[in-house]
């Protein structure tokens, strides 16, 4: 249930009630691709960064260590030791972009594993079973992202198939969450909007969802090669479309200052791989912009990554360190970087809310992204 | 200055006072080739898992960061944020076996970086400058530690060579630490034993630098070949000629068999790279001897590493998540058993710190041994 506590203009600030507790939103989600968030970052150190909500793969999960094992282990929470919510992606991303020769019919997609090879089979019912066994807070239905260089003749008809994809997946979910061996039993059920960079097919799509009744909707297929513009205009458009007694998600998105034009468009939910991805190769984002930590700038540097920031990290070491850790390729360089990233992110999504609650976030937007230059 | 606590047989309980605190042994030293253990695990987490005391490499640190940048930071303690004892090596260990073509001369060893190839001199002053730079709690003397297959005739030239280092570098030692600008200006010195496996050799040797009044002593050049039986002979017969108002430093040592019998014999200090290297291999220590955690048996096994263990790691994640995440080779899965490995050391070390204080050591030793089952 999605409670909206106060608007600023477009801007939501609202509570997402899940069985396992409550989402403050607009938030940012940690992604932990195969139930662990990449650079030796833990739940316990989730819990100390602010995370409120996890993102895992569901086709990662699925081909290791299996959704089967996981369900037997007695669901994801259990699995990774989290108790608060957890957000399971449907596996058609991946499927799309990292498994090898697919074919795409009315039944689902053939694909072969990046792991091994191996044939696989996915559709809307395998995807809602997966997510079912691995018994995620929030799973996302199953749909074609197609390329963003797609034009209007490939993206109508995979759109209309997408529309029937969901139904189907919110029957097999409705079917799944009823059957009395289901680990959660109230497993939500979030919808994608799709259309590429067409503004007419993405607002006929999100109002064809919108009367699904879903427990939310995200925003699918952006971020993937169109122009920060293109991407806002897409939002833009959208949203209005969408139930705003329902929380929206922007999948995949994106750089600080992409959250905080996408915020101040109606966007809820995000989920993002720079700050992970970013901290192993020693970039840190700071409210001054990126600092790349193999700079030699940076080589007697006694400051903090950023000063006055109450990540574990910044409290501690300097970014010389730092520095000396990455260049001498330790683990620990990486791990300390993907921790402040993540607390940056964190800790960036809480400003906004108490900015929205306090309708002082277009006054926050503008300093904060003055305060970037251009560098996040 | 070393405080005899109480002793059993052989076995002692001691204290050494230092400008960074007190070492309660006997104690395993953690190690930090380059201000840092592998395994992602930062000081932070040392002083959570009970570690006392830390050893850094000085070769390592000499050609990267270098000795210059850490005393211009203010010292390897402030460099990596840990204000509990630091032990240096002498560097000659890594010089004999990492380093290129070398040459020994009376001045010292010529040999080039391991890193870039470039020519490099280290002899006793040089290897004193660098561990003042680095401002250690504890420098070690430099020596030449000879390949363990070695006869008489290199052995006993090498040795005397050795004893002549020994006396510069204690002279060298107290320059040091009366220049204004050093940091640690109490920088003790701990001399090496060293002799082969020929017990004569070592004898004569332990009586001519245990006459040079060192900070404590050490027993070099065992574990590199030998095997259990001739090291345990060589510490037994070594120990007594050197003074039991110091302490006594098995250098690179070893399993925790290892530890048990040295301690047995009067070792106080202890460090080897086993438990992180192994945890980062997956290979955990037990009471029960040591597990692969690649092993199938423990992919649905949702113990802890060990029940009952007190580490961070076993109050919270199942062997069956930990290996999933070594099988799909993240970073955390390494974290997680290097944490508890050296966990496992530093609490079997506090352990037998209280044996030995209520006098039953031997019962201890013999318990735990039975219980590794010769796995460990």
């Amino acid at each position: 249930m999605y409670k909206l506590i106060t608007t600023e203009k477009s801007a939501k600030r609202g509570e997402l009630h899940t069985p396992h507790g409550v989402i403050q939103t607009p938030v940012f989600m940690n992604v932990g691709t195969v139930a662990a968030i990449k650079g030796a970052v833990s739940t316990e150190d989730l819990e100390n960064i602010g995370t409120l909500v996890q993102l895992s793969n569901t086709y990662h999960l699925h081909v290791r260590p299996g959704d089967e094992l996981i369900k037997k282990m007695g669901g994801l929470h259990k699995f990774m030791s989290w108790d608060k919510p957890i957000l399971t992606d449907s596996g058609g991303f991946q499927v799309f972009s990292l498994a090898g020769l697919r074919k795409i019919k009315e039944e689902g997609v053939y694909f072969n594993s990046h792991i091994d090879g191996r044939k696989i089979f996915m559709g809307p019912e395998e995807s809602m079973q997966i997510q079912s066994n691995l018994a995620s807070t929030i799973a996302m239905a199953f749909d074609e992202c197609p390329p963003s260089v797609a034009d209007r003749s490939y993206i109508q008809p995979s759109v209309d198939r997408t529309t029937r994809w969901l139904a189907r997946c919110k029957a097999e979910m409705k079917r799944l969450n009823e059957l009395p061996d289901t680990i959660n039993k109230n497993q939500m059920l979030f919808g994608i909007n799709q259309g590429g960079v067409f503004e007419d097919i993405r607002i006929e799509h999100a109002k064809a969802i919108s009367d699904m009744d879903l427990d939310g909707y995200a925003i699918g297929g952006l971020a993937v090669g169109e122009t920060h513009e293109e991407m806002y205009r897409i939002i833009e458009a959208t949203v209005p479309y969408l139930p705003k007694e329902k929380p929206t998600y922007l999948m995949g998105v994106g750089t600080p200052a992409n959250i905080l034009e996408a915020v101040e468009r109606g966007v809820d939910f995000f989920d993002c791989v720079y700050p992970s991805r970013n901290g192993r190769h020693g970039h840190v984002y700071t409210n001054h912009g990126k600092l790349n930590l193999f700079n030699a700038q940076y080589e007697t540097d006694t400051e903090p990554i950023e000063e006055g920031c109450g990540c574990p990290v910044c409290k501690r070491y300097s970014r010389a360190y730092i520095r000396h850790l990455l260049k001498a390729k330790e683990m620990l360089g990486m791990r300390f970087c993907v921790l402040h990233n993540l607390y940056f992110y964190n800790n960036m999504m809480k400003e906004i809310r108490e900015a929205i609650e306090e309708h002082r976030f277009s006054e926050y937007k503008r300093n904060k992204l003055s305060g970037f230059e251009n560098k996040n």
